[in-house]
């Protein structure tokens, strides 16, 4: 199986994601497609002697910035190493490559996965799904693609979610939860008010009902059906909690001798914490909705959550998610 | 000083409010009015021994449930006892209340606030306002009375939050963040984007620009202006979140006989972090943008979190918020 990877993308591009890549080859059983700067991406592998093995490299040396603007991939920055893998994956026109992933710019991502992939037909918007780091693994969606909430974009979510939970984590029938400020149908927007109707009447949908804020962390859905706005707060805010408590428990267990000792008691357990809200542990956040898998790598990337990008994004392709999507999005039309 | 409390509303009401109405006359230099069912109050006081000094009681027998409409405040429950707090409080044409509490029902207390006590005219929506417990004490704003979102509602709430905490936190220039999904001046919806310029524009607002999900926890501003949706999502995650680490502290400590001895050693600092995300401990939510001070205890609330309520009540009236509040809507309108 061939994935294209955005060798520049990323705040630790290209050191990392060449890392990360010959991790992969080694690791995965797969073929990649490397898109970036030659001379920067072998100078690596020689430094670091990783072998090349499995591993094409496409040239380009121009680069999307973090701060560009998103829709600049289609146009300026068209040449740029997400550029090139955008246009490869779309005149890839005998499905060599399987599925693509990218560091970079994420509202690049976006616009080049919807403008240049192309969304499935019957889905109104593609969104981008996490996984959050509490007790129960949940699928927070949209987290960030969509600013602006529709009660159909909600309902599409909540099958698109239930499908990714099914096929990547093997949960027969996967919860669906609306991220709402009350347990009562008629709370909200009048277009959560909707969903709540449109997502109940949904066969395919497990529909749970709306989850408070509260719940998130305690006792949530397989599947959290939100604003990527209200979703993009949610995640970072997590992110933030665990930077906060970890620093929190440092200086509790370093007050005194007492507490230091405490500290050295529960290295293990506290790696163990932090380690559960570090975003590279969960690979990448998959784009749901366009026609081929695309998988956003989070922007600190290290190798080895590139690593576990591309292994995710090999599952997307080998349990076709996108043609499961694509039936469903039909029938629930 | 005179302060009206709905006796009867909130989880553990009457017993934990008529105590913490006992605990506030003790400690706080106030007299109080007690809106509820004489009998039930007269029986607590009696078997707890708690002395009636300094407490009329005004009686009702309807109280207004958690699950009513909150609109019935003004209809069929207006002689509930929420209902009768409003009335009396509306009526006091000689200013002689000064302040109201209720751990009731949280939408009947702002139905009642706007129909009853009336907004400042120059206010286009009252908001709910709460401290987040991280490192920083944060206001937020809104956390739930109103769903939809305006620019000009964010604007207002930016000053509202920042004389607030300026009078009741001592906070000379008070720092003001709009909570988005970037810190670039064009991310979120167009209601952000337009926020931000009128946020910046405003000359008595010390406006420091977006600030993520992220970064809430770990460096934010004194004040934290959004929509009611998403500061409801916030602050119940929050809680949610305090939950789960408690929650995964404990499994962490209770592991082994080495986790078990760092427990003990560390009893007091895991009490105080328990305590930091405990809503009593912050006392009320006050309800900004209205003729006169309304403070919403936290539903659950004990005796101690009522006290600490009507201490904050207290401190809204003498701090002349409310006037502040009505000077500063005219200057900024």
């Amino acid at each position: 199986m061939k994935i294209i990877l955005d060798a520049m993308g990323g705040d630790n591009a290209p050191f990392e994601t060449v890392k990360g890549a010959a991790l992969a080859v080694d690791e995965l059983d797969v073929q990649l497609i490397l898109v970036g700067d030659r001379e920067k991406i072998n100078h690596i592998t020689e430094e670091n002697n990783l072998s090349l093995k499995n591993i094409e490299i496409v040239h380009t040396d121009k680069i999307l910035a973090m701060e560009d603007d998103p829709i600049s991939v289609i146009k300026s920055n068209k040449d740029s190493s997400m550029g090139v893998c955008f246009r490869m994956f779309a005149d890839d026109k005998d499905d060599e490559i399987a599925a693509m992933v990218s560091a970079g710019n994420t509202g690049a991502l976006v616009a080049g996965s919807t403008l240049i992939i192309k969304r499935i037909s019957d889905i109104k918007r593609p969104a981008l799904a996490m996984v959050l780091p509490f007790e129960r693994k949940t699928l927070l969606i949209d987290v960030g693609a969509n600013s602006d909430i529709k009660a159909e974009y909600l309902k599409q979510f909540g099958f698109m979610g239930s499908i990714y939970m099914k096929k990547i984590f093997g949960i027969e029938s996967p919860t669906v939860g609306l991220a709402n400020i009350g347990e009562e149908k008629t709370k909200g927007t009048a277009e959560h008010v909707e969903a709540y109707k449109l997502l109940s009447e949904t066969k395919t949908i497990n529909f749970i009902g709306n989850i408070e804020g509260r719940d998130i962390p305690i006792r949530c859905s397989d599947v959290l059906v939100t604003d990527g706005f209200t979703g993009n707060i949610i995640l970072k805010l997590t992110e933030g909690f665990g930077i906060f408590m970890f620093n929190k428990l440092k200086s509790m267990l370093s007050r005194d001798i007492f507490t230091k000792i405490s500290a050295a008691l529960l290295k293990d357990s506290l790696r163990g914490f932090k380690k559960s809200f570090d975003p590279s542990e969960y690979g990448g956040t998959p784009f749901l909705g366009v026609r081929r898998p695309v998988i956003k790598a989070h922007g600190s990337s290290d190798a080895k959550a590139i690593k576990n990008a591309i292994r995710q994004a090999k599952f997307c392709a080998e349990t076709k998610l996108v043609e499961e999507i694509e039936m469903q999005s039909r029938i629930n039309k």
